[in-house]
């Protein structure tokens, strides 16, 4: 991971100075806050956001505790950020994309096909961001848990507006419920994502067709 | 039950006490163990199983840790019995049940409801035990991951099983795929369970929901 970090330091193009940046460096100040929060994303799909603290992160990504602290002034508040971070890479990786497609139909088959994708890719090393927290956060109320329901609640409804405007245009069945259908969706797209840290890519390909079944029958 | 297990340990502070309690009780003590270890699994399910130390858990039923270790071991070893105890509640709870059905589709539609209504009694408060300790672990090897994952695959095998055996007696289409029904239906009734926690029971309906569905689909 510290590798991935590294490698998106633009200036430090050569896999030598890669390799370089990766180390535990003095240069503290080099790490962009945006740098640390995509660090700070990544683990906590495989440690935890709970774990997720100022601490823990400067062992991880060798860096000064003091140094973090200049960037961030509590625990909560690096993971609100550390949330932040990884709805902005979500929206660019999965959402816009879906939203690209034309409405309906489309846009509803592109936001699951791009979410397995995103999940196969491994984008976060413990899958979707924000089941993984979700799971570990939904018997701990407070504003950290509160963001992340916030984020399943908007994709949700995005799945389920998706189906709406395919009614609309005759794509799909009038008569289906389109939060039912979203809830069915997401339950494909959830287990594929479970359980694909365990069984590999079998669990997207069983993801894949549950979704492409399950759409075939929506269909009009 | 936080006067009935310290009352069984008395106040156990020193070693030599600690001795004197575990001879003098031995069927107290086994009672005291399985209260202590059905407080345990429920803790599990709130804080996850990585909290679940002998000093959290000493701290939550009111009872010294001197007083645990006696019991257990160390960490790894009050886990591991948790989880043991967490399987023989399931297994009374809902595969007896399901299993004292008729073969094939029967079970499986039991199999199905039971695991709803396990989740919405809140016989765990954070929900199904072994999702919520699965989602916590799925990025972290090791015995107690290697034992969650155990029980998560012999559960879906239970599904398949139950599908194949409703193929054989022509209750169900002999073209399905009976691994890929006990995936979708395991995925409607985990985030059946994992929205239970957000929403309340309008989330199991729209699991019971897609699974009749789904089931409907799959006759003969």
């Amino acid at each position: 991971m510290k590798h991935e970090i590294a490698a998106d330091e633009g200036s430090a193009a050569s896999p030598t100075a890669k390799q370089a940046t990766g180390r535990r460096t003095r240069s503290d100040g080099r790490r962009s806050r945006e740098k640390i929060l995509l660090a700070a994303a990544q683990l906590a799909t495989v440690e935890g956001i709970d774990g997720l603290s100022i601490g823990r992160l400067a062992d991880h990504i060798g860096m000064s505790k003091s140094g973090l602290f200049a960037h961030f002034g509590s625990k909560q508040e690096l993971q609100l950020a550390a949330i932040d971070t990884a709805e902005r890479i979500f929206t660019d990786d999965v959402l816009a994309p879906a939203m690209a497609e034309s409405d309906g139909l489309p846009r509803l088959e592109a936001l699951c096909d791009r979410f397995l994708s995103h999940v196969g890719r491994r984008v976060f090393p413990g899958g979707c961001f924000f089941a993984s927290i979700a799971a570990e956060l939904d018997t701990r109320p407070g504003p950290v848990r509160d963001r992340v329901t916030d984020i399943a609640r908007a994709w949700m409804a995005l799945l389920a507006n998706a189906a709406g405007e395919g009614q609309r245009l005759g794509q799909l069945d009038p008569e289906l419920d389109p939060e039912q259908l979203a809830f069915e969706l997401d339950a494909l797209l959830a287990l594929g994502n479970s359980l694909f840290l365990l069984d590999g890519a079998q669990a997207l390909e069983r993801a894949r067709r549950g979704i492409s079944d399950r759409l075939d029958r929506a269909r009009t």
